[in-house]
C-alpha cells in the first residue's frame, strides 16, 4: 500500500487582490491552500471612495471570502490577526487561537495609511484603505451637513470645508465625488442650508495632479475638477492638523472639520511584525522572484512588497501589480514543487485611471493610448463592471449606478453608526 | 397688505412607520413639518430579522429620511436625541443643539427591548429592534462559526448553540431563517466544521407559538420549525443569563453564547423623558384620538402609545397600528385648524403574518382568510414588495432575495464593524 502523505500547506496572509488571486491560481496546485485574513471579507478598493461618498453601500465593495472559494476545494479560510512568526518552526502567530504551521508562505498583507510624522494627522486625518474607514468618512461628511443644517454659524467655523491630502487617484476621485455628492445631491436634501458654501480643497504637493499620468491627463482632470468647484491647490503641502483647522505649509490656516487623507501609504505593519527586512515605506524586501531573502519558501506581493520593475524603481501599488505578483508567487511554489528553479516577476503595465465625475475621466492604456472625458469614463465604467464578473455583488453596484446617473440621487447615504 | 403668517409648526419625534405616515399625510395640510430623530434613516423593521441571518444588508433596509421627502417642501429633518420637553414654552428639549419649538407635537418614537429584569439579560441578550442591533447580531453569529472553525473544541461549549427566547413573529423568523442559514449557506462555507451540530433553540413562555394567531397557524409554525431542525421549548422561559450559560426556569442549564432577545418591548425611553402619563411597559396614555390627557396639541401613536382597541385591550405593538395612527394624527391636526372637534381613532386590522422559512409562513387576513405554506410565503413576499414600493432599495432587497432564492446563497454574510 503507497504511503500518501498530505499535501503541502501553503498559508497566504490577506484577502485583497493580490491574495486572491495567489489562492485561485493554486486550484490546480497539489497544494492545501489557506487563506488567513482579520476581516472575513475581501474590499474591492478601488471603489472605496464611492462609499466614502455615498455612492455604493459598504456591502457593494465587500465580498464573504468563504463564498469566493466554495468551488476551489483546496482552500480554506481562517479569521486572524497575524502578529509574528516562529521562521524555525515554520508557524504563524496569530492574535486568536493556535500558530498556524506552513511550508509555504505568500505575504501579501497590503498597506496602510502613511502620515509622514504630520503632526495631527494620524489623529484627526481620515484615511481611505479600509470598508471601515469609507464608512467612517460617508458617516462623518453626512454628519458635519446635519450640524450645518441644526446650525448654519458652523459653516463659518469650517462645517463645510473638506480638504482632500493627495491628488493620486484616490485624492482626485473623492474630490470630484464630493463635489457631485453636494451639488446634485445634498443640495436636494438640505434645502435650507447654503450648500454652494460648502467647499472641497485638493491638496497636493507636487506641481500636477497624478504625476504618474501624462501631461494632458494631468490637465483634463485638473480642469475637470475646478469644473466641477474643487479649490485645487498644486505645490503646497499640509504642515500641521487639529480638531478644527488644516495648516498648509504656505502657512494659510483653514478652518475646517474634515481632512481625508489620500497622501500616501506605507505597507501593512505585519511586515515589521514578520521581522522580515524592510525597503523604503516598510516594504518587505524581495529578489527578482519575489521570494524573501534569506526565506526560501516565502514570497511577498503587492502593497506590502518592494518589488521592483525593470527599471530598478519600485513597481506602483495597484491592484494590478498584487494580482499579477499573487499568480507569479502560485508559479513560483508550483515550479518548485516540480523541481524547476524559479522564474523572474515580469509586470505587465495594463493602463491606469482615475474617475473625476460623471462622465469625466482620465485613462492611459498600453500602446500610448490616453483617453480623456466621456470616452475615458465609459472605459472606466467597463473594466470595473469586468472586474466584478467574479463577484455576487456585481448586480448591486451596477443597481446603485445606474439608479445615481439616470436619477442624479444617491441611495446609500445612511449615518450609521453601531451604537453598542 | 394682508400679514401673511407662518404656518404652525408640527413637531413629529420618530421617523419609523407612524412618523413618516404622520408626515406624508400632512403633505397637503397648511403646516411645516419637522421630523426628528436620533438617526438620518428610517429602518423598515419588518426585515431587520434578514438583516440579521445574512439574507439582507444593513443599506437594504434603511432609507435616508431626506431622501423621502425631496417632494413635500413642508416637511424638514432634524437629526437629534430628545431628552425632555419644556411644556410650558411648548419647546422640545434635544442632545445636540438648541431646543425646537413646536405648535403640535406627534409622539412616535417606537419602542425598545425589555428584559423584564430578568438576570443578565440585558447585558448579555442580543436585541433585534434597531438596525445597529441587527448588524450585531450578524456580526456575532458568524464569528461564532469563526471561533467554531478556528478550534472545533469550542462547539461543546456552545459556540454554536443559539438560543432566541420569544415565540413571536419576530422570534419565529428569526429561528427559522438561522436554521436555513446554517443548513444550506454556512454549510457550504465552513466545509471542515461540522456544521449539523450548530443548534437553533426557540424557548417561549407560552404553551404555542404565535400567541395571537389561529390554533392552525400556530400548529404549522411549530410543524415547519421543527423540520428545520428548531428545538422549539414551549412553556418555558429564560431564568438567568451568564456570557457562556443561558438558564431555563425548569433549571436546565444551556451552554451557549449566543441569547437572541424577541421576547418583548416597551416603550422608548422618550416617553419617559416627556415625562408623560404611562401604562404598562412604559406605553404613554392616550384618549381615543390619541391626543395625550392634558396636553391638547400633543398625540402619541404606534408602538410608544398605550392606545386601546374596541375590545379596550392596548392595540398591538406592529407597522400597521402606527401607520393608521399616524394618519389618524395627522387628520386631527387638520381637524384642528378647520376648527372641528377631534374624532376617535379605528383602528382596521389588515392581518397578520410571519415567515418560517422558504416555501414556509402562516398569515391571517380580514375575513377570517388563513394561509399557510408556500401561498402564505408567497402573499408574505408579495405584500413586502408593495410595502417597499415607497422605498429607493426595493430593487436592492429584490436582488437579493431572487439571488438568494435561485442560488440558495446568501451574499452579505460580513462580519463588519467599524474599527476606529
Amino acid at each position: 500500500m503507497p504511503v500518501v502523505s498530505a499535501p503541502p500547506r501553503v498559508v497566504v496572509i490577506g484577502a485583497g487582490f493580490g491574495g486572491l488571486a495567489a489562492a485561485k491560481e493554486l486550484a490546480a496546485v497539489p497544494v492545501d491552500v489557506l487563506l488567513v485574513d482579520q476581516r472575513n471579507y475581501h474590499t474591492f478598493q478601488p471603489l472605496l471612495y464611492q462609499v466614502a461618498t455615498a455612492g455604493l453601500n459598504a456591502a457593494d465593495v465587500a465580498y464573504a471570502v468563504r463564498g469566493i472559494f466554495h468551488h476551489q476545494p483546496n482552500v480554506a479560510f481562517r479569521q486572524a490577526k497575524v502578529t509574528g512568526a516562529d521562521w524555525s518552526a515554520r508557524r504563524l502567530l496569530v492574535d486568536d487561537g493556535d500558530p498556524i504551521p506552513f511550508e509555504y508562505l505568500v505575504v501579501a498583507a497590503g498597506a496602510t495609511a502613511a502620515y509622514f510624522g504630520i503632526r495631527g494627522a494620524a489623529e484627526h486625518g481620515l484615511p481611505l484603505y479600509t470598508l471601515a474607514d469609507a464608512a467612517a468618512v460617508r458617516n462623518h461628511v453626512l454628519s458635519c451637513f446635519e450640524a450645518a443644517d441644526r446650525d448654519p454659524a458652523l459653516v463659518d467655523d469650517g462645517a463645510l470645508t473638506f480638504v482632500i491630502v493627495g491628488g493620486g487617484p484616490t485624492g482626485v476621485e473623492v474630490a470630484g465625488a464630493l463635489a457631485e455628492l453636494f451639488a446634485k445631491v445634498l443640495r436636494k436634501d438640505f434645502g435650507r442650508l447654503e450648500v454652494s458654501r460648502a467647499k472641497v480643497i485638493l491638496v497636493e504637493m507636487a506641481d500636477q495632479l497624478l504625476t504618474p499620468f501624462s501631461a494632458r491627463s494631468q490637465r483634463h482632470a485638473l480642469e475637470a475638477l475646478r469644473a466641477r468647484g474643487v479649490d485645487v491647490r498644486l505645490g503646497e503641502a499640509v504642515a500641521e492638523v487639529t480638531a478644527t483647522t488644516v495648516c498648509l505649509r504656505s502657512g494659510e490656516v483653514i478652518p475646517c472639520r474634515t481632512l481625508i487623507w489620500a497622501a500616501g501609504v506605507r505597507a501593512n505593519p505585519v511586515a515589521e511584525a514578520l521581522g522580515l527586512e524592510q525597503a523604503g515605506a516598510g516594504r518587505i524586501v524581495v529578489g527578482a522572484d519575489l521570494s524573501v531573502p534569506g526565506h526560501h519558501d516565502v514570497w511577498a506581493i503587492g502593497d506590502v512588497a518592494a518589488s521592483l520593475g525593470l527599471d530598478g524603481r519600485p513597481l506602483p501599488q495597484v491592484a494590478q501589480v498584487a494580482i499579477q505578483g499573487g499568480k507569479h508567487a502560485a508559479h513560483q511554489i508550483r515550479r518548485r514543487l516540480d523541481g524547476r528553479s524559479p522564474a523572474p516577476f515580469r509586470y505587465t503595465d495594463k493602463g491606469t485611471m482615475a474617475t473625476i465625475g460623471r462622465h469625466a475621466a482620465v485613462a492611459e492604456l498600453p500602446g500610448r493610448i490616453r483617453l480623456s472625458g466621456v470616452l475615458a469614463w465609459f472605459a472606466w465604467l467597463g473594466l470595473h463592471v469586468i472586474m466584478l464578473m467574479g463577484f455576487r455583488n456585481r448586480l448591486s453596484v451596477l443597481l446603485n449606478w445606474a439608479w445615481n446617473y439616470v436619477t442624479w440621487d444617491r441611495g446609500p447615504r445612511l449615518i450609521f453608526r453601531p451604537e453598542k
